[in-house]
């Protein structure tokens, strides 16, 4: 007995990955696909990877049929205008753009330039980070999807969230280092391969959107994310710098975060005094819903260097989706998450 | 109700590949792994990619204990001195060095440079490629593991192979673009990052010991197997160059294509006439087992060029491996193997 | 004293680089560089390595002043047609597109498919390879550029050539495995990093353009050139299958690649016995006019495996250009054109 | 007329690109080099660049004969045991190693684990980065080498120095990314391409010995230097943050950078408002010594993002170093050096 699903953006890199996941989930199946760019053509021909997996092709999101869940999946901003008539055809919706991320209209507006075009849904959405929101994600109906770079964030502070160590007037800098496939299947013009390869290129020192997300989660006021370029399809990197409150000892950070990924499925602590995978890295995490986290810490000055690798369009997108909506639907967390990721990558 | 499987060797790539698709199979348990470099060490603190999913710890060979199906990823030459110890431990044996994939004592003292310490055995084992030898192997005890670049080259030729119009005598040029994690977790004097990234290295124009196979599997007597490292960590690219006989048409060629297909489940058939995935590329088959088979064709002159694509470390090694043993046990032969692969990598 | 140049089309890649190696040129002033896409902007914001070397800016091509040089680098078919405009502006012309590089308007027309629209002018240009023609280079006022992927497969070529030993009618496959700077500024859809990066892809089995080149230069009627992306930006990697006549020894090879180095000053047979740079290899040429040749031979069969690398921005384009220019103003050879590439890089 | 140069260890990265700019110095000529590693051997069968450029062999550095400047790039340590030998061989030394780099004999046993081993020698050596020590360079007989995230960070640090607004106390944060060659030609256990490849591995948060090179040269007491590997050969990127006193505008700063690049033949401010190119970005400098210096101000907070890129080996090691023996011998600064770097690469 499966429900069935449809996703509206299937041919971006977030919509594939989504349905990637979702082909080989166990309760579901993908009832529609949509894509304007490719609309008619078969889902393997834009998604090589899913060839002899499925014949669906791209159809036009106005012929969507009604589903039991709706994932969507489509460029920022255009959501928001239908929401109305999409919450007509699915029970649950998950959106992944950044559309219903912020619950606060002023917010959205501060950072994205135009005011909010269904204002009265934000409070109906819970921003869909189920090791922030586990419990309400359980009860939910609208889930919004996460910031890679802010998901990648998130969690590399949420030990010390949860310790009860962040003040929220304190500076936190977080260094985060992406891959190429977070300018999305579009692209940009610095995308071009012999402009991209080879750059370490911090392209937006301060200011970037998936900010808000980190304010608002972590309850923060002073928070510079710095976002560098680097040779790399999927991965987010988060070097995180803070200072904890006087008296934190190593060990109780060791307790923070140990504690942490007991309680989580898809959270691990990588810290290792030897060889050659000491520390988190993205790069064995490509198709993984994990997020590995691990921290360096300097007691003498309370300098904490929090750490988290991610997969950008797994556990940053489309993975974190779908756990969201096995919580939503009674599931075993990491249904249909199960992939841990190559090594060597 | 689950089968017992150890791994021999699982501290390298191969080794480790083949665990973590164990790991994941649904009728296996995995009970013990060796490593003589890792001993004692955590299998997750070498394949970072399997934190959270085991506790096993790297043992000692010659602890090893009787098993129901027993991997050996031991390097060349070793596991054959002690084939009759290991017989006497485990009722199935798969062992993925080159030990065993040769018929005939002569040819493999020919091609490794040295006798084999066990010819009796030779004949007891099938060569482990499924689509070569699948009634074979669902009949087999012992099966050999193949060699990734001879893979890459035999599967680009199997659908001429199969319609008949490979020719013993004819020259077949084999070019295959491999990338770093052929040379294994040892690695060799040109593995070092600062020399491997960027290369286009031709390190082997003629007679890399993967020829034997080719020979063997497709019957042919000239086989240039050319081998050039490239930029990438998983895959083999083979573009094969040969004459087809008179007469025959693209059409031809499609219907052949499209019948081994449909024939072998991990067989994929890439020609698309646009778009940006037209022609097999490994970039979107890392962690899968598909082979992507596809060709370009001049009937004039008669002219083939066959591709094929593989990751060398699944369907190239580790999971041909546990597609020959879905295949002894008698259990569904993509059972464990379902990764797609991802877009984009 | 120095000569004036001008180029046309100096926001490319190719132009780009021209740019470079002209203003370091010591016997060179360049007055003028045009630009379509880029008017108005100075150079260095399109080519950041030329920041504090030239304050130019990209001028209009249609305010193109009188010059002792012009160097093209259009967009293929566009020279052709102004051909006599410019010719009046300047009394010595390299044109680094493929509109003059063909002797023949009925070759050009089948493999560009379309007329040329200047044929009268196409015998009075030399294809501008040193290496080939270089004393008729030497009384040039017009030359050509080359194709990178032919230069490639050319010089490779040239022993065998020079020594008697290629036979027209024989069948030679060269596999040239090329950057992503090949692609050009503008890329194509298959440019995204994301979708570029870790490729091996055969994208083109039969029937390039450059083949044209090859046939004409070497003199040959069967070429199958057939061209692999890989994850490179700079670099093309010639491995070229033929069969030698009966006779000939690797002595004699030894022989024929020696002397070809020691009368070009750009040649370099690169054959070591042990190491990690046994082979010739695109990776330590970035930005070189160096052409790394070398050979593994088969003496029992016959069998040919000839190699060249270059980069293609330098040796397959710009470089050559300028090595072009040396000469026909009598200059020494390698004048401005020192740099020796990059170790490691 | 040409001076003598010898190089001791010249088999390695920073010696080996050390090489390539001396042999193209117009007034020097390499008498000798040294190595232990590849004794006996063609330098270009080791750096494969150089081939046909020098037929030096790698000597014994226990047979050094006399010349004018001796450059040395052994392992670190080794150098100062052996200081007063090799003072009585050369007139001029340039040390690259980290042995003199350190004013004072306690820092350098706190940071480099051992008491120094000719502590009398420290005061004699001047800390070898023209853009600070321009005038004592000139008149020194004993320059130091850089370390190369030093560098990056230092000359990232340098505008806001000289302007006055860098406070001893306050914490600065500078998050370097870096290249596999800063890892040097023997590399390290996670140098394996397999391993090293697609990493963004944060692998030291605290404490780097160049650390010590950044407090000393910029007098700060607050330093986190966190060094982050990615996939790259070439190149160091630092990314610093720091909060300016009160007052300081943006166009503050811009004075600042510009006076700076003005007065440095090496420095060059990179800050577009569009296009590809809008930030220094190393992937532009490999095998050139300029630095590539830039910022993002958030004047409402004070917080500084001040971004230096460098090619590691070129002015974070052997470009600087050729640097310093032009103001030596009362040379232009930047002869030898002019090589721009490349676009795209």
């Amino acid at each position: 007995m499966s429900i069935s699903v449809a996703i509206l953006g299937a041919s971006g890199y977030v919509g594939g990955e989504l349905l990637r996941l979702l082909l080989a989930h166990p309760k579901i199946t993908v009832t529609q696909v949509t894509s304007r760019s490719h609309l008619g053509e078969y889902v393997y021909q834009v998604h090589p990877n899913l060839r002899k997996r499925t014949n669906l092709k791209f159809s036009d999101a106005t012929q969507l049929q009604a589903v039991d869940v709706l994932f969507a999946a489509m460029p920022h901003g255009e959501f928001q205008k239908e929401i109305e008539h999409y919450a007509g055809l699915a029970e649950y919706i998950i959106d992944l753009s950044a559309d219903f991320r912020l619950r606060s209209a002023s917010e959205y507006e501060r950072w994205y330039g135009a005011p909010h075009a269904a204002p009265a849904w934000l409070p109906r959405f819970v921003y869909g980070l189920p090791e922030f929101h586990r419990e309400e994600i359980r009860q939910a109906r609208y889930v919004s999807g996460v910031g890679c770079n802010a998901t990648a964030t998130n969690l590399a502070l949420l030990p010390i969230l949860r310790a009860g160590w962040l003040e929220p007037e304190q500076t936190v800098i977080a260094e985060v280092k992406v891959g190429s496939s977070e300018a999305g299947a579009e692209g940009n013009i610095g995308s071009h391969h012999a402009e991209r390869a080879n750059v370490v290129r911090t392209y937006s020192a301060f200011g970037h959107r998936h900010t808000a997300e980190i304010i608002q989660e972590c309850g923060l006021q002073n928070v510079v994310l710095t976002l560098t370029s680097v040779d790399l399809v999927r991965g987010a990197m988060a070097t995180v710098h803070l200072n904890l409150p006087d008296q934190i000892k190593t060990r109780d950070l060791w307790q923070a975060y140990r504690a942490l990924a007991h309680e989580n499925p898809f959270l691990r602590v990588v810290k290792e005094a030897r060889g050659i995978h000491r520390v988190p890295d993205p790069k064995v995490l490509a198709g993984s819903n994990y997020a590995d986290i691990g921290f360096e810490y300097d007691e003498r000055s309370g300098h904490l260097v929090a750490l988290c690798a991610i997969d950008n369009l797994v556990k940053g997108a489309a993975g974190t989706a779908v756990q969201c909506l096995n919580l939503m639907m009674g599931w075993e967390e990491s249904l249909g998450l199960e992939f841990p990721g190559l090594h060597p990558a």
